[in-house]
């Protein structure tokens, strides 16, 4: 079993990790990922046994990151929600920070691509916790909130004053997306220079009691095909959002295991890193789903299968006991 | 020039239409089929010598149609500003209607695909004018306007009263498009056997002054990828938009001839539907496009290329005179 953990588990096969599988995986990895919604916890309720199982990592002296889409909270009300949900983590002031959301990591990659611009203004369609993250490194969010249509029709709308120093659309979850931010962050857009970023693809954004509503995904298509451009992605299944933890932490793939519950983002993005996968059927997708890109005969689905899976990540808690 | 223009034009091949070649096309056909903006007008304005074309060709005993994406303006809103800029028509009370917007024919699909319910309603995201064409068909319209988010988190916006008996989503253009119909849309559209049905896929409306705004194609992806369903399009370049014309004129597509500015809509239609096609330039597409399409390896796009070309259709007055 060693070796095979070592060869990055049997690709392709998606192989139930039973314990003595996951002691032999735990033996070679130093770094686990983690998904949150759909693997730790549904919406405030912790999944059963995974509290325990990452205070036994942490006890083992594995490092752990915490990996999200969700655009709708800083990287701080991430670690606030890990402890009070019985998760742990540092409590230091200094600390090195776990989490990487795609807010915060939206926020690392405006700087690292305005870093030219004296005063650079982004347009956020989005939450106020995606402004906050930007505006800690110096870029400063505009058009959070509702926005009224300016007007009563297309001329109206095209000469409602616009924010100089623009320099970045930014789409993440926004409740309060309209027809007038599209024709806003359109115009903007246009101007020369002007980036365009969505925190991540996801269609929907499942809820707690297993309804859905529209995802982040939804809004950045909208804005894509007005402006007619491609959107830079942040979060799973981009590299980015990756690269962003590689950075902070100096991964080796090797020895990293990404851990979520979605096979086009989750697995995907440790497919796509060299990571070992495990998916957790406690969230989105089923082992009907892993069958499907299993046997399916497009290239881009067949990536889609993690080495591994569990029911819950709680069954990770006999290889770390004894 | 005539056999060339019995057989369809010269395909693939984008020939300026000369008076002498445009007397040869008139004598083969009987029916013209028009886009309206950026064919005859823009916004409020009509395309110089326009008028006089289509006086003159009423003259000689053309059938004319109006075949228009736009869905925010009833059938006979259009017939209205037709004779306000000088386009003539029927003025007849009991007169055949002579235009086909998607607002129009939409009502017509929901009238054909929901016959066997009693008192059927549609969720409308856009305007009065669709509103008012669905009702004239028996389909009861909700929605329209806009609409607050019902509560500050998802579970109030999925615990929102639905109204009973909505049988369709309609998604058109609506200024009023926001996060909060999107999630309604979603919510209906899981209700067994409700259609999607979207006006058209423009992803940009042009406007006078040679601006844009978005178009209702990025409303219609937005819903179709939150949904995860396809919608039913009305407009060209659907067919659906021309058995519309063709049921109630009676068609012989060889002798009809389809006008428009646009290359994906109005040409890719005339194509797919037999129809000898005419571009003009005084609208979106320009020759350069039609170029792009010629020597485009993608058969998708090759098919996008019309047998004649105008700079405007005042070309076709000398054709029509003497």
């Amino acid at each position: 079993m060693a070796a095979m953990a070592e060869a990055g588990g049997d690709k392709g096969r998606c192989v139930r990790l039973s314990a003595e599988r996951a002691r032999a995986l735990l033996a070679d990895v130093d770094t686990l990922l983690f998904d949150c919604d759909g693997v730790l916890w549904r919406g405030e309720t912790a999944v059963p046994g995974a509290p325990e199982v990452l205070t036994a990592l942490r006890a083992r002296g594995k490092r752990l990151g915490f990996v999200t889409n969700n655009s709708s909270k800083t990287r701080q009300a991430y670690a606030d929600k890990l402890r009070r949900l019985g998760f742990g983590g540092p409590d230091a002031p200094d600390a090195r920070p776990e989490v990487f959301g795609t807010a915060y990591c939206a926020a690392l990659y405006l700087r690292r691509h305005l870093a030219s611009a004296p005063a650079p203004k982004a347009y956020v369609l989005g939450s106020a916790a995606l402004a906050a993250e930007l505006q800690a490194v110096g870029v400063a969010a505009v058009g959070v909130g509702p926005e009224p249509l300016p007007g009563d029709g297309p001329a109206a709308w095209l000469s409602a004053p616009l924010e100089p120093d623009v320099r970045a659309v930014v789409v993440g979850f926004d409740p309060h997306f309209s027809y007038a931010k599209l024709t806003k962050a359109v115009r903007y857009l246009q101007q020369p220079g002007c980036l365009l970023v969505g925190t991540n693809m996801d269609n929907r954004l499942p809820l707690e009691n297993g309804g859905f509503v529209a995802g982040t995904g939804c809004l950045v298509r909208a804005v894509e095909m007005a402006a007619q451009r491609q959107a830079d992605i942040i979060g799973k299944p981009s590299r980015f959002i990756f690269d962003c933890v590689s950075q902070e932490y100096g991964i080796d793939p090797e020895r990293t295991v990404m851990v979520g519950d979605r096979l086009d983002t989750d697995i995907l993005l440790g497919v796509t890193c060299g990571l070992k996968t495990i998916l957790t059927l406690t969230g989105v997708s089923t082992l009907g789903d892993v069958k499907n890109n299993q046997e399916s005969d497009c290239l881009s689905k067949k990536k889609m299968v993690p080495d591994f899976y569990v029911d819950s990540i709680a069954d990770l808690l006999p290889a770390l006991q004894g």
